[in-house]
């Protein structure tokens, strides 16, 4: 793909063509022909939308209650991106038949996109895929973008560290529910949900989530500590220019709980505009991304020289026949 | 440092000067000006020396046993390099005061040297540190080097993957000791040691770690399939021309066992000569080298370069304005 054809399929992409979106989203994560281009015209045009990770442990309903809390959003105008990130599937791409998203009622409906994503199908890493699939969605008018992650491991952390707003999903259980909740995801957390909340033990679960945003609060972790501009709060949520996490019970079967959940969420949004955190986040994540995509880059490069060479090999069989030591040949591969 | 004091360095090093052979291992491992050209140098005049790892648990008495063969390979006049590795150690460097080879006979003898070397201490990473100690012993003429670590974790494993031949101590002890022993120790071990043989529960170890080289032998693991050249094994060790790792019993504060030990390590490098192991492995072994430096220049060109413009932050500030995106910035920072 030359630049003009990727300029093209760029506008596409900024016409809100869903398909061309599907395309480009696929030739970013292939890293085929062009992708950096592609890559960097979506980005230009991207940073308007609101980026709402979910997160937590698998069987918790976080696809159901994405496709409820996506039925929210189109109800009252917003078009929303949906990345549902499975790092053990093999399957990446967007029209899995059967996929649960075509069970929904967003349906052929041209205000939702649905992409999936799994380690196996990226290139360039899955947290910089999910990235890219973000960019890209934002780029072509998403209001709102969905991050969902199965599972709570450090995969899952890095892809929801892209958001402005993280969601940490738990159900009614035992108290195991809350302790099997990691350090990391609970660091992450913005908005913590109890799924499920017509089932017994509700009350203990929600009132231990809040025991353990308590005990971050008064330890000092969180998001304090921030700059507040206005000294006023307009909610009992932001405390000495902070936010504290509040606890949202849901049933996404039914959808009950599900609009203040969307409502906390855009709370949180307001308070990141309000106190400059948004900005701060967003200068971090790019940092890390530009980190990545160097040490991505570098690999590349090097590799290639290699493989152009006769490969690592090669040189190791010239070193062990005293042709020459390692640190030549570094210096030989490295400052050419 | 100029070419020329670097090359008076490398000469008083191949002279033997074991005040020389410290200052460069610490002009190496610190990353000095001119320390490329030293090592270059030094590797040059390397190759000639049996590395031998020492690795296990804590409490075996690895340091007492490696003192213990430093005895034995001075009594029959080989030279001995010891490089002692603790990752968690905040000490590197040759004369701590109270150092317990200062304890042994081995004190001021000029065949032996001794380098202890921890994680904190090593610009380019323990595991490169290590590797560039030995390559500076074995050119200062040490016929044996002897790598002993602290522990069983990864770091331990890439120490010793440099050794020619690596024994895996234990202790006599409920059984435990043999099933903490890691699977990646355990794929790397050429020679097992029981030390404290003079303990109770001696037998059993020794049977149970017996099973375990059997184990390994059956399933195929292990050093088998290598090409013999002599089908006629000199040693009940080699069957099919592969190598079978003995178990040998020590007890290391009385020299009890230790010839034994020797003896077997030179069984396990006379058939990695004679099978052409040796030359297999020392060139995987310069790969990782290569391909461990190779990352670490890169990695410090970027960085360096980034701190020459203000840092990953400025970047990051210039993405977040709008004024660039990730991608053009990776191209500038890694195709200058």
């Amino acid at each position: 793909m030359n630049d003009t054809e990727a300029e093209e399929l760029v506008e596409r992409v900024l016409a809100g063509e869903q398909r061309a979106l599907a395309r480009a989203i696929t030739k970013i994560e292939d890293r085929r022909q062009g992708y950096r281009r592609i890559a960097s015209r979506l980005h230009e045009e991207a940073g308007d939308a609101d980026v709402v990770g979910v997160t937590g442990a698998p069987g918790t309903g976080k696809s159901t209650l994405v496709d409820s809390a996506t039925d929210v959003y189109r109800e009252r105008g917003d078009t929303v991106g949906v990345v549902a990130v499975d790092p053990s599937s093999p399957y990446s791409g967007g029209a899995v038949l059967g996929d649960r998203i075509r069970l929904s009622s967003s349906v052929d409906d041209p205000g939702v996109f649905y992409r999936s994503m799994s380690a196996r199908g990226s290139l360039g890493g899955l947290s910089t895929a999910v990235w890219d699939a973000v960019q890209a969605l934002d780029a072509s008018g998403k209001d709102v973008i969905l991050i969902e992650t199965v599972g709570a491991g450090q995969n899952e952390v890095d892809v929801v560290g892209y958001a402005d707003t993280v969601a940490v999903v738990t159900q009614p259980g035992s108290g195991d529910t809350v302790q099997t909740l990691k350090a990391g995801i609970l660091e992450i957390a913005d908005v913590y949900v109890v799924n499920k909340a017509d089932r017994s033990g509700v009350d203990r679960t929600v009132k231990q989530l809040e025991q353990i945003v308590e005990g971050r609060r008064q330890t000092g972790s969180g998001h304090q500590g921030f700059i507040d501009d206005d000294p006023s709060p307009e909610s009992d949520r932001v405390e000495d220019g902070g936010w504290t996490p509040p606890v949202v019970e849901t049933v996404a079967t039914t959808g009950e709980g599900v609009d203040e959940l969307v409502e906390t969420v855009d709370d949180h949004l307001e308070w990141l505009d309000r106190s400059g955190t948004r900005r701060i986040k967003r200068v971090q994540r790019y940092s890390e991304k530009i980190r990545d995509l160097v040490r991505q880059e570098l690999a590349t490069e090097v590799s290639d020289k290699m493989h152009a060479e006769g490969g690592l090999e090669a040189y190791a069989q010239e070193v062990a026949d005293g042709e020459t030591d390692p640190y030549t040949v570094v210096e030989s591969l490295v400052d050419d």
